[in-house]
């Protein structure tokens, strides 16, 4: 075995989970992570936790799904786990990143529904997503399977403890401030973040941040004014997208366009009110990520971006009581800011050039 | 996908685990059963019940023991799921069959008492064992995979009702006998059965039978008298066993000898006082089963077979409230009934050279 399966595997349980003797843990695995959930298995052991296996299927879903016929039930025996487990770790590896294709959106959309209160249940346990990195997730990235495993494991692999000390710079400075200014090709857009709390997703549910890798600082902005353009290419809802351009006035989208997939953003713009507002910003700072590879998973954590969601706002940003931006949808989508960038916090620049005002190099 | 893929999923659901509709299903998943998993699912979708699939692998397992350190715990959100479940469907099919060779009886003993009340709690559902036939299984069997699966579905795929019917006639002679009588090459032994009701093991829940494939009547006898001989090889705790002979006087084993493997037969008679005794009368009836593949699961229901283990009776077999013997093992031992042989039930013989009373062919 690749040792860095071991030492993914310690980080997810020692940083990530903080697993602890005597924790009930549900392990998730993907069909093709078996190897990751071995190594997984020997640190639970070590740690004294319990381990029940998952098993993590798109093809078993798939074909459950397409035979239902009918309403779906809440599943009992699903949540009374869930409710007795303390931890989750989903170990994400599938064979075919495309497994559940040709199964319609209203019957996944209404399964989910139905699964609320396993969600739910599910959430409340120190939970954290990682994957283990397979020959279809290298085939999704465009890599090579041993050039995807290299890039994973330096996403998955960083120093967590000296990252999240950098990151909480970050955060300081979106707490501290009132208005975000982002300004780079394409781009100058301007923000509100006053009484917003950000989050340091540093891949540790002590830092309520729950993937792994993580490298992300979040926050809920609102009254939205100016224009963005997303110049790092995706795939949203099974179609490419690229270079979309958003206008906002007062807080919503008023005009878009897209070199590509303009009648996926149009659908997503359509969904609901929401859909038209900012529901996130997030800084990537895991310069581990050097590259996309259409995974939301690292591509929003990846070193010198910015992105923006469109849809539902996270809670964690909220003054308690409040709520934020209320949608069904959570689109992502992502600028570059190596070059001829500027991100400013009250008239101050935090990030130049892909450079933060406490990093060498940093030209104020 | 092989068509008796799908047909196997069928029998298992339908004719073994009686599913219903809105049934809070487990489906345990070996790494290589994923196709019957798949056709399961389908299955189970039709259905309309609720699927929770776990992962049964004897690497994980491996690894988590090997690493445990300390007293175990009883896992309560697993206790919790089974709890919840109406059915529990394991789909053994590893890809090692030694999977777990290194890994101490100890520490395997240590790990089963401390999950005493999972145990129970799935023994409390509609719980079936299946296997897929895997590449390790047809090599545990010395078989090629092709000529393993037409072996496996030919043993699977019975007409169970016909079957059940058949197997209910030996059923009635045993439950209305009270001395049984077998006598074959090396073999002249007899049993009471009196009070003891015999197991019609047809295969499903609605006759208390767990196993797909199934196709055996079994009993508990006591006050076993003469000798018998096993001319049915098997492996026994990881060792070859060939042609053991066991001499009984007043119920116990007074004498034993085994052309191969005698040490393994010597170390379970001294476990316990029961272990000397016998727990079981096996009549096997399933001629889609036509070979020893070293698999219990087949093994023991092969045609023209009788088997009788070493230790612990089923409480299915005695009078209500009693207690038969008691043992911490429970080891079958297999003989070929299909020449020179006779199963008598009070004087009268039931089977003589493999054919039964009520069959074309039967000499009495």
């Amino acid at each position: 075995m690749d040792e860095r399966v071991r030492e993914h595997a310690e980080v997810l349980i020692d940083w990530s989970a903080r697993v602890e003797e005597g924790d009930d843990v549900v392990l998730s695995v993907g069909p093709d992570a078996h190897d990751l959930a071995v190594a997984v298995a020997e640190k639970l052991g070590e740690r004294g936790a319990n381990l029940l296996a998952t098993y993590s299927s798109g093809e078993v879903t798939r074909a459950y799904l397409r035979e239902y016929d009918g309403e779906f039930d809440e599943p009992a025996h699903e949540r009374a786990l869930y409710e007795h487990a303390d931890v989750v770790l989903s170990l994400g590896g599938g064979r075919n990143t495309s497994a559940m294709a040709d199964v319609s959106g209203d019957t996944r959309q209404a399964y989910d529904t139905a699964r609320a209160g396993v969600r739910e249940a599910r959430f409340d346990t120190r939970w954290v997503s990682t994957i283990h990195p397979t020959r279809a997730l290298a085939q999704q990235a465009n890599m090579a399977y041993e050039e995807y495993r290299d890039f994973a494991y330096d996403a998955i692999l960083r120093d967590w403890e000296s990252l999240a000390e950098e990151m909480g710079r970050m955060k300081d400075v979106l707490d501290g401030g009132s208005e975000v200014r982002l300004v780079s090709g394409g781009t100058d857009l301007s923000m509100q973040i006053d009484d917003r709390t950000a989050v340091n997703s540093a891949a540790s549910v002590a830092y309520d941040s729950h993937n792994l890798p993580s490298g992300e600082v979040f926050t809920a902005p609102y009254a939205t004014e100016g224009e963005v353009t997303f110049d790092v290419p995706m795939t949203i809802r099974g179609e490419p997208v690229r270079d979309v351009r958003l206008e906002f006035d007062d807080g919503e989208v008023v005009d878009y366009d897209a070199e590509q997939g303009g009648e996926v953003i149009e659908a997503v713009l359509e969904t609901d009110d929401g859909a038209r507002r900012l529901g996130e910003l997030g800084i990537g700072m895991n310069r581990g990520i050097d590259r996309y590879t259409d995974t939301i998973l690292f591509d929003e954590k990846m070193g010198d971006t910015v992105h923006l969601a469109l849809g539902r706002a996270y809670d964690a940003c909220l003054p308690t009581g409040e709520s934020g931006n209320e949608s069904a949808v959570h689109v992502d989508l992502i600028t570059d800011v190596s070059e001829d960038s500027q991100l400013e916090v009250d008239g101050e620049t935090v990030q130049r050039d892909g450079r933060f005002r406490w990093e060498d190099g940093f030209e104020g």
